[in-house]
């Protein structure tokens, strides 16, 4: 029976079949490793709201030993994946020149520098608790929001991605938010920007697009879409990169769920969006948008429509 | 390197920098532990299907052990969660006078009786299985409705969830819900009240809000939400927690794709509500609601809208 | 305590209360393991683009080896679980008649088969990378599109599945079409036929039905659902199966975010579907369909709707 | 440097390199499995002594779930493990003419034979803890016995070791012993014979030859060797196997540490073999043997000898 | 097949058949863990020896977390097994009285108590390193000898299982010293008494019985017991256990590999013991004492004895 | 309780307490990690033993496929800890001057070096198979040999430390051969020499020191110490190390359970050494030596000694 595999072996393993989408860095650094960014996300929940992730009986006498232990393993772990996410965007000829070695200490300063950011990072997550506690009337407490709310996972995972994007790491912050998406159904651009008290409730279906600027204090629900129109090709036909192509939230707004919410638009301070409209103008300060009413119509028969 | 982090360490560790969502519990009794809940629903789905999950070998002569032993495993493990949900709930008061302690003889007691309920959420299960078959094309037999369907994980989760919730169990039932949200995409609060014969299609998407009360032979389908409209606040300016918010789905009503009903609406039995709808009023018994015909326009160039 | 729960144990194992979802093979032939499958995708994913996922580090003199043990492994994963698969279709009869035992050389002889169709599966595979990086003006390249896009590891899924699906395997496609489903929010049956250059951005909440058929270089995003309508019923009030009841979307049709198009309609090339429309007629090739313009109110206070 | 492994990896594949090791069944049936025969034996010491090992929170209620599931993973896992025992044993010739099949049923049936005598052994390990416990005035009590006295353990995996070699399960039983003498350092050969009441003081170095026979109530200490002298050879010059060619032991002997008996003698009932003596006779009941007394020297500098 | 192992399963759950060698806990409180005890091993070697074991990269700066998290883990592990060996010595009386909740404090405070002693042990034990390091030509360094000296890990599991003895804790000190035992071959009485500066060369086979007294600066080889002749009976029948049955070595005593030393003799300071003796009197001090010569003879043929 | 031990914590991180036995390379480079090297061993026996350890099935077509990912998972994981090898000898200075860095490449030559000589490894332990077969009446065939003899396992791992003590790596070989030492109670050192078809009996208690050397067809049973006589001081009352002070055991030699052969002394070839005895003087070739025959008493009462 296994003889029978050899040929397909050897044709899986051909070049010519791969190539197309094999790196650069293939066989020369390591990838990142999926597996190594999981531990470095929960190192940095345990981190970031101590006693809810992780180790479960934590005291003002302890604390200290656990986040120095923390500390310590997510830098080790975070450089080596920094380290390989620098490498990822390297073309062929600096990796034959042996750059690759000079970033790996670039690595180690920038785990170093990120680390230091987690205290601010910290601060605007808890804002964003509150938003979710005060913006729920099922919350019970502020403690519930962090153990259960995947807004909080989601939006834990945005703002350190956020950080890392805005160090020029290539690859891992996509990947963090992509972990996110998956855990929760939200998905936040690292590249998008987006200010304190930010809640998302129930949050499945959320897309939030790398161009996206959300102010203070915004409230989104499910299924909502601040996303991208059609973009415009370069001559060669292929889409240009780096145009700002998706919607500013100003302060106070709120988007209920399935509104989709498309192109360079701004929807203005304390607006309200209803569910399941489709928006792709400007919405001026102080606006109410609902969709018109449905059709009422009388049961016909057979169970369907 | 490492010297330099020691002053961040300090930071994440400052008291005043965590206190704020800093929970009564923490360091006097252990909080929830997500791995024991996950480990804890893995026994139930194993006890309420038997041979479906986990050991894949099971027969009339054994099946006796292996209830026996995992329900052994569920008491010990669901106890203890029990304990910390409820440890969760007390203020500092009553940590200090120790009425922690009383807690656990609670929690055993608690974890016998819901597990005394289990033969009758299996029943009500089957209806659901009965259901998601009969109401599935695609469906090849219960089987395989059991192997693949998010909708009988999700809502085996939401009637286990459920029953611990009119326990008064704190948290614990918010957390299980929201792991099975996590894994299906269905996010149904444990408060809400649901018949028989229940079932959801594909179902990432869906929101079935705290207070919503839906009848028996129920169908949604994915992106379906039954949720609250704004609440009102109180004198200071807080939510007022514990009001009826949301929808009263009764018999026989099937709920399209990407449907939204916001508030205390009541949707009449042997309704149907189409899919993509936003519905904020009353829907009579027998009705059949629609979204408006799209505008038709021609395609005018460039590839997008 | 423990004797408390003896009579549930009882009632738990007594055969009535869980015959009626009880599979025939139970206690005769394993039933297939979620534990297995979830090695089997990720055994393909690392064959399948080697570098990426498992071993993290992996040259041209190397993965020739590591094919090689991996195309094994597979073999002996996939055909136990072809074996269960296989036997969870059989009647009591004949599992009573020994067929259980000549399904197994067919288990092993299909595996085989189906091993053979990677390097093709590949081939098409590659073409949805290639439309993800030109689709997306935010991916950097194609190697942050392997790492990352959710439609990459559900179109993954539904390439391996559909083709198990093609060789008359049970049960086994839908549990891995169901676990992509989990992981990525995206839900494509097995059953349902899609071209090349295909892909889906962000993904969350589409769902492609059993009977749908996509041409080449269709884009979908988020929420997107290609369902079916209500279906007749048989005499006995039984939905009738196999009857084509999903749309068919030809060549080069874009789908904007929370469209919902339902029943055996055909979507014309080159058309374009706005998000959040609702169809359930045929699209005229090089159509642009819209959703209606949403009313515009001021807002008039409260902060609510 | 990869590449510098190719010729390694080549030379190392060769079958002329590795074929006077290897073993007929090899690529044909599964070897044993180290990794399952610990399992098998951690299960069969919880079956044994139940409380002990494995759980730790065991009553009179719960205990016949515990066996009930033990029992069934142990088959399991023994017939596989027996089978792949009788398959090692057989030639080429008959693996090719299919005998191996016929073998898998086999193996069900001795494994089932083997767990009937589990009650039997049990109750003659019973008296091998009574006789460790009265043995040894540092024993506080027979539970001690049972967690701690590496005895027990080797003792155990002997007859159960004992039991298989009985069926003439091939190597099997070999690998178990062999697993107690790296646990505990006490090898005691399967096909030894040994009475009950048994017991072995510390143990390590205790060596039992393969036609030992050993009467009841006898105890041994360390480093005792009931072995073999030098074996004849047959015409080719192979040793002759199958000649008893160990030691008889009768009731109530103790031999004390490091003594070596070696050949088929016999020490009477009722004696006392000293420690590091060197015995190659027969010795009569009621024997006291010990060592001369050492050469007295008064030491005459240097720290050494 | 399983139907046969019915009568088995029931017949081991039968109380008759285990409660000989079921102590008075079972059912009632936990038995101590094996499983916690080779951590709490694990976690007291890190502690003692920081760097050698568990992470391997630790500075100045760092440690001082690693041994709070450390510390911390170690309480929690051992004062359950503390717990667990307490209740292991109650009679069921007290058991039923419910003193087993008050041992639940006693346990705390003797962890505590144990941890406290920590930094004493790790002193003592330099001195054994040192000891192992001079007394060994082969050695080359201080570091090589911890990380790969049998006698050390003897050693430190010794000097932490009697110090717990010394506590009066039942059970927990016996069970550390025998899974040392099998690690090192090496079996030290957790009740000996053992001076500083204690080697042991190689160690197999070595055995220092329960009531051995051995000073300071003590050597041994292999092989070497310090054990105790056959001991007194009381009326009926029983050892009169407690009494002083073991040698005294005195301090600078070198003892050679396999020598037997047995019964409360006294081998005086200074003395050297050569290999394969076996002393059951007073050894004077500064004494020399060595093996007679053994016959010469000329090898007669056969290639045996 | 936890604030009990923040003192204890702080004595315990004092670097005076611990910097007596803490090495130069602590803190700087990663010290050896025991895990790995098991990890290593199980892989080297897998590679010289293709079959018998870790997959259990193999055959002709598939077998290069493991020895390829093996042998490069061996690469990575010995390169790695040869480098730990070599920074655990560099002194403080060298570390400082960054010597630690031009090591790295060097660990990966010498681990390429290393494998390259696997085949003749494996060569010579085909040798020593055959010697263990040809030497026991009770191997059944070469199969169980491989399986179940602790000798193969413990000279597997002295050939390959054999192997990288002569390529001058610190450390590294004496961690290997004393987790042999640890699960076979051999203790072989890895500056030994041994000549082809080595065979050792049982075991138990065998030590083998360092300069010692060893002729071809040599078999040791259990209990066989070749050591060392007591070593001569320097003038600062330090071991002189490095002087060669273990016997030489020339060709066709058979030592008998737990003799004793300490110093330079050389055991003439086709010698035989019987059990217990005590040897510090040359052995002529073709010598015959026996213990003298004990004193026979009659046994007196008491039933001790």
């Amino acid at each position: 029976m296994k003889l029978l595999l050899k040929e397909t072996i050897d044709k899986l393993s051909q070049e010519s079949s791969y190539q197309s989408v094999c790196h650069n860095t293939l066989a020369r650094h390591p990838m990142p490793s999926i597996k190594n960014l999981e531990k470095i996300v929960d190192l940095l929940r345990e981190l970031l709201f101590p006693g809810y992730f992780g180790n479960s009986v934590i005291d003002k006498e302890s604390i200290n030993y656990y986040i120095g232990v923390n500390t310590e393993r997510l830098f080790e772990l975070l450089s080596k994946e920094i380290f390989a996410g620098l490498c990822f965007a390297c073309n062929e000829k600096e990796i034959k020149e042996g750059k690759g070695d000079s970033l790996r200490h670039n690595a180690d300063t920038i785990a170093v520098e990120f680390i230091k950011q987690l205290p601010e990072i910290r601060e605007i997550l808890v804002t964003d608790v509150e938003a979710a506690y005060l913006g729920d009337p099922a919350a019970q407490n502020r403690g519930e929001v962090i153990f259960c709310y995947p807004a909080i996972r989601a939006i834990s995972s945005y703002r350190i991605a956020h950080c890392l994007h805005e160090m020029s790491i290539p690859l891992i912050p996509r990947i963090i938010s992509e972990m996110a998406h998956s855990e929760t159904g939200i998905d936040i651009h690292p590249r998008a920007t987006i200010g304190k008290f930010f809640t998302i409730d129930h949050g499945t279906g959320v897309v939030i697009g790398a161009t996206t600027i959300i102010g203070d204090n915004v409230q989104l629900y499910q299924g909502v879409t601040l996303g991208a129109k059609s973009f415009p090709l370069d001559v060669d036909g292929n889409p240009i990169k780096g145009i700002d192509r998706h919607p500013i939230i100003e302060d106070n707004v709120i988007v209920y769920a399935q509104a989709t919410i498309l192109g360079r638009v701004t929807v203005g301070a304390n607006s309200v969006i209803g569910g399941n409209v489709w928006i792709t103008n400007d919405v001026a300060p102080d606006s109410k948008i609902i969709q018109l009413r449905p059709r009422d119509l009388l049961l016909t028969g057979g169970g369907g429509i």
